[in-house]
C-alpha cells in the first residue's frame, strides 16, 4: 500500500521560461531521495493524450484537464509528479488542484517566471520571433493570455537566479511540507565528498555547512550538463538558457 | 521507491460481458491484499481522456493507446491497474502490452467471454436490441469486429461460471506470477470465521480447506451485493446478470 504521500508539482509559465529544465533536474534530485517520480511534459503529453487538440481556450482546458486526471491517478498512489505545462488559465489550474487535494495528495504550484523580453532574446525554439512577427497565432504571452498564479507556493525568476538556486528553493518547499525527507550530511562525510568529488579543490572550505550547501547542487548539475547538449552557444552563468 | 512489481490486468470482451463487474470485485479483493489498485473503465475513460473521439477503428485505437499510456505510467510505479475496456483490435492491445512490458511491469490479458446470444438476452443497457435493429452503427460484435485474444492468460466464460469462480481463477494467475501474495488461512482461524460470518450455518463443514475456499469468496460478494443495486429483476446463480 501507499506509504508515502504523493504530490503534483505543477510548473506553470511561458514557453521557454525553464519549466522542462527544472522538471528534469528536480527528477534526478528527487529520485536520489527515494521518491517515485514521473515527468509530464506539455509537449510529450500532447502526443500521448491530446493529439488533435488545438490551442483554443477550450482545447487548452481539455488538455490541462487530461493532464490533471493523470496527475491525480499517480499522486494518489504515492507518486511525485512533475508537470511542466504552460497552463495559461487560472481556473483550470485550480480545478486540477481541487481534484488532487480531494484525493488526499498535495498540489504545489510553482510559477516559473521570466519576462517576455528575455524569452524573446533566448528564443531557443525560434517561436517568439515567429509569434512576434504574427506568424503564429494564439501564442501564450504574445497573442494569447497568460494568467499568473495568484498565490503560488514558489516563484522562481529564471532571468535572475541560477537553476541550482531555483531547485533548492523548490526542494525546500517539498521538505517543509514533509513530502520528502531532509538530507542531513554529517561533517566527516562532507569532508570525504569534498575531496573525492572535486579533487581537493573545495577542501579549503573551512565551514562544513557552507561546503554542504555548495556540494549539494554539484553532482546533479554535472550529470545534467554532461548528458544534455547545450541548446545555445552561450549558456549563461545561471544554467538557464543564454540570452546573449 | 517502488518495492512491488506493478501490473496491468487487461479485461477485454464485448459490451455487457462482465468486465466492469469483475474489475470492481477484483479491486476489493486485491485492496485487502495490500495492492494499490486503480480501475480504468472504458466509459469512465471516454469522459476523462477521450471526449470527442468516436467509434471508428482509428478513434478506438487512439482511445486504447491513451488508456495504455496511463496504465503504463501507473504500472511502472507499482500500481495494479484493472482496465475494463472492450478493446476490439488485437494489434493495439499488443502495442499496450509491449509498452508496459518494456517498462518492467506485467501485462495480463483476460478474455471476458460470453456469446452474443446470451448478451443480447441480458442486454442490461438495451444496446444490443438497438444494435441488432440497426439503430446503432459500428456496435462491437454486431456490426463491428471483435478480434478475440490469441493467447490470453485467463479466459473467463461468464455465461458458464460464477463470478466468484472467475475471480478466483484471475487471482490465482496473479499469485502464480508472484504479483500478489498467497493468502494462507490456518485451521483455527477458519473455524472462527465460519462461526462469526454465517452464524454457524457453515460450522458443520468438516474439512477446513473446503470451508476456506467457500468463505474466501463470501465477504466480497456480500459487500458488493449490499452496495450495488441489482441491475435486472432476476440475478442468476452465477452472480453475473440474469438472462431470463
Amino acid at each position: 500500500m501507499v506509504d508515502r504521500k504523493g504530490f503534483t508539482l505543477w510548473l506553470t509559465g511561458l514557453s521557454g521560461a525553464g519549466k522542462t529544465t527544472l522538471a528534469e533536474l528536480l527528477a534526478i534530485e528527487l529520485s536520489t531521495r527515494g521518491v517515485d517520480i514521473e515527468i509530464l511534459d506539455g509537449d510529450d503529453v500532447r502526443t500521448n493524450l491530446s493529439k488533435g487538440l488545438g490551442f483554443s481556450k477550450e482545447d487548452r482546458d481539455t488538455n490541462i484537464n487530461r493532464i490533471g486526471y493523470v496527475c491525480r491517478l499517480l499522486s494518489r498512489n504515492g507518486v511525485g509528479v512533475l508537470a511542466a505545462v504552460i497552463s495559461p488559465y487560472r481556473a483550470v489550474r485550480d480545478e486540477v488542484r481541487s481534484a488532487i487535494e480531494r484525493d488526499g495528495a498535495e498540489f504545489i504550484e510553482v510559477f516559473v517566471k521570466c519576462p517576455i523580453a528575455v524569452l524573446a532574446e533566448r528564443d531557443v525554439k525560434g517561436l517568439y520571433k515567429k509569434a512576434l512577427a504574427g506568424e503564429i497565432k494564439g501564442f501564450t504571452g504574445v497573442s494569447d493570455p497568460y494568467e499568473e498564479p495568484l498565490a503560488p507556493a514558489v516563484v522562481v525568476e529564471t532571468d535572475r537566479e541560477s537553476v541550482s538556486s531555483s531547485i533548492k528553493r523548490i526542494i525546500r518547499e517539498l521538505e517543509r511540507r514533509g513530502l520528502i525527507r531532509e538530507v542531513v550530511v554529517s561533517p566527516p562525510l562532507i569532508r570525504r565528498r569534498v575531496f573525492s568529488q572535486r579533487s581537493g579543490a573545495l577542501a579549503k572550505e573551512s565551514r562544513p555547512a557552507k561546503a554542504a550547501t555548495r556540494i549539494a547542487s554539484l553532482p546533479i548539475l554535472q550529470r545534467i550538463f554532461l548528458k544534455r547538449p547545450l541548446r545555445s552557444k552561450h549558456r549563461n552563468e545561471s544554467g538557464y538558457r543564454a540570452h546573449s
